[in-house]
């Protein structure tokens, strides 16, 4: 068993980096926090005897030495970058579960045959730099590398721009390293588990999403002197479409959900009729038709509401990834090593992205949850309980030592 | 009559002040661009033989001398900040159409009985600072100095403190010059003259309106992750009420006006159910009874919304003014002077607050305006004729002279 202690109070002392306002994190991917989190990693790392590479996508990887040269690393891990107003443990447990499997072997003195590698994915959170998931998904093809760099914040500043400026664009070439195979820890985001009192949640199944940009073009003009029927609202074209997007989300329940996210009025001034919305949308479903069925609703019905306002309108697609299904040989090692470990545990599908749906493309990849309180996430309040994140962190050590043996 | 190319000319110089993104102005007040724009009319009123006096809300008064030395002045002026993303005349016109006519006494060698006092009034926009006209509402002691200083912008910068920075608080106390009169020249702001093709309004009522500031607290939690059920998104109470807005300004036709000028939800990222919403309504209409309806249906059905999301809801009063009946005297002034210089004109309601609302109450007031393009304003392609400015001033100067003369 890994030493939950020490899980937790390295948790601890990298939720001291970035802190929010609300007792959680703001340790927004490429922010000088991010990089003080790194280098927080990175010298754990190098203390529990790792090496570390790092790609020129920013990803982290701490590698343990294997018994046999020619075998494939197992890898683990999830990410450091947190939300604007996130929690502490989503994304990091992943990260510091791996590092405290590495600390535990250490401790026993286990050799494997296969090195084993924990990773830091750059970007998972997708919030300053849309698509969520952007290194993950470069490393596993999905994207090109110099298309990821060009994506730009709400301030303009570029990706590859701003991991130059904090001092982590590595020179390992993105995505040449072969897996064994991937496993990555983390909280549930959701109320599933705890409601039904499980220590452990084996993850069979992600869901697929379209994350959409909309932007509506009216006309600004004085909100005392204009008459209503000569008005061209940008802002009640995105409030109709901020409704129908939940219409959309209802009618396909259950398994889908959608939310308006970024909601962003121009000029945003008291007494102008907003002339610009831009907003964005974010739909999923762990049914492929359901869910290409929600964005092609959407794309149906929202121009409509927008040609009775006399809006034009634009639809972008900024993110996408069809549902997931993980390695049957990956989460049998997981679910294995719940019963062995004696924790309750229930098949899940994951409600939001991971890493892990996109190694899943490129070696057998499987993931573990652990319960959080009132399901809750992305947000300051985010909690676990010690326990629960030690249960994960077993279960993950099991399932890895039991793949990186053989 | 005033000299039109000299007008335009100044209007054109002051608009380079504060140039907008798309041939507008972003000269809002209390900027360095207020302060260049307040310094350049200092300027040509001291060249024009006017004495400045500046009062401590940043209020600016060019006084030309009278003949009678116990006579009260006759004030003209308007306001010189712009909305974010304004236009060249809305406010300006008013106070260079004030300034011209100055210019066109001293050409003729015209004295009059009563001095002539241009006035620029700070913060008349409210967009930076609510509420609107702000410091010319001290003036007539709608509120107290130290209330209006204490204003903070959405930065968190005191009105008192930009003041300051910006190095135009005056020393003389604030509302303690007595007015013969005020007349207020400005475009309409709205499409009824240009519409039926007339020179010319006479404004003979205000709008009344209410700004009311609404901020809905939810729960932040991830979009995927969150059964729709579990959700308390303030996003969507937002999009509610801005319809409710919309439908019962729709059920107040006609003379009624409602929309929601600025919306932010909170914390604003793409896969965060929004926990925070804050916005702001602005209802308006010529008829009191209906005024305050509007604002009393949404506060009866704004928190059924709220409470069927399961949101918390505050709704805040951030401006107030009752419809306004202008002076009969000044009101036929006007119209005589329209009249004689043989333009056409008729009655009209002011949509927009103005600084003459406040005058109203502390000295027989009224206003004229000239047409405007599409009634196109808070817009940057807000849009005037070199001629519809120039009737504007020649009514405002024959007026003005009437009153000052006696
Ligand atoms: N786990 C997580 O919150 N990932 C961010 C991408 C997403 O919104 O699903
Ligand atoms: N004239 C003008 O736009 N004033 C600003 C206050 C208002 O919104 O009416």
């Amino acid at each position: 068993k890994i030493n939950g202690e020490r899980l937790w109070d390295s948790l601890m002392e990298m939720a001291k980096i970035g802190p929010g306002v609300a007792g959680g994190n703001n340790r927004q991917t490429l922010t000088d926090e991010d990089a003080e989190g790194r280098a927080l990693f990175r010298d754990w790392c190098e203390a529990a005897g790792c090496t570390m590479g790092v790609d020129s996508m920013g990803n982290m990887f701490a590698q343990r030495a294997g018994t046999d040269p020619d075998a494939l690393p197992v890898y683990v891990g999830s990410h450091l970058d947190t939300q604007p107003t996130g929690g502490k443990y989503d994304g990091v447990l992943g990260v510091l579960g791996g590092l405290e499997l590495v600390r535990t072997l250490n401790d026993l003195d286990v050799k494997t045959k296969h090195p084993i590698v924990v990773t830091n994915w750059t970007n998972e959170e997708g919030t300053r730099y849309a698509p969520a998931m952007l290194a993950s998904g470069v490393f596993a093809g999905l994207h090109e590398e110099s298309w990821a760099k060009d994506r730009v914040d709400s301030d303009g500043k570029r990706f590859g721009d701003e991991l130059k400026r904090i001092g982590w664009e590595g020179d390992e070439p993105v995505g040449q390293r072969k897996m064994h195979a991937f496993f990555e820890l983390h909280i549930e985001q959701g109320p599933i588990l705890e409601a039904e009192g499980k220590d452990i949640g084996i993850v069979t199944h992600g869901q697929g999403l379209w994350w959409l940009e909309v932007t509506l073009t009216g006309k600004d003009a004085h909100t005392g002197s204009t008459p209503m029927n000569m008005r061209v609202n940008a802002g009640l074209g995105m409030a109709r479409i901020t409704e129908l997007v939940h219409s959309i989300a209802m009618d396909a329940q259950p398994d889908a959900v959608g939310a308006i996210g970024q909601a962003n009025v121009y000029p945003n001034s008291r007494n102008v009729i907003p002339g610009k919305a831009v907003f964005t949308i974010d739909f999923r479903s762990p049914d492929l038709e359901k869910l290409d069925g929600m964005r092609a609703r959407l794309e149906a019905e929202a121009p409509k509401i927008a040609e009775d306002l006399g809006l034009g309108i634009s639809i972008e697609p900024v993110g996408h990834f069809d549902p997931v299904t993980f390695d049957e040989g990956c989460v049998g090692a997981l679910r294995d090593a719940a019963d062995r470990l004696g924790y309750s545990h229930r098949d899940i599908v994951s409600g939001a992205g991971h890493d892990a749906c996109w190694m899943n493309r490129v070696a057998p990849t499987a993931m573990v949850m652990c319960p959080c309180v009132d399901g809750l996430s992305h947000n300051e309040a985010e909690d676990i309980s010690k326990e629960w994140a030690a249960a994960g962190a077993d279960v993950l050590l099991h399932a890895v030592v039991e793949t990186a043996v053989i």
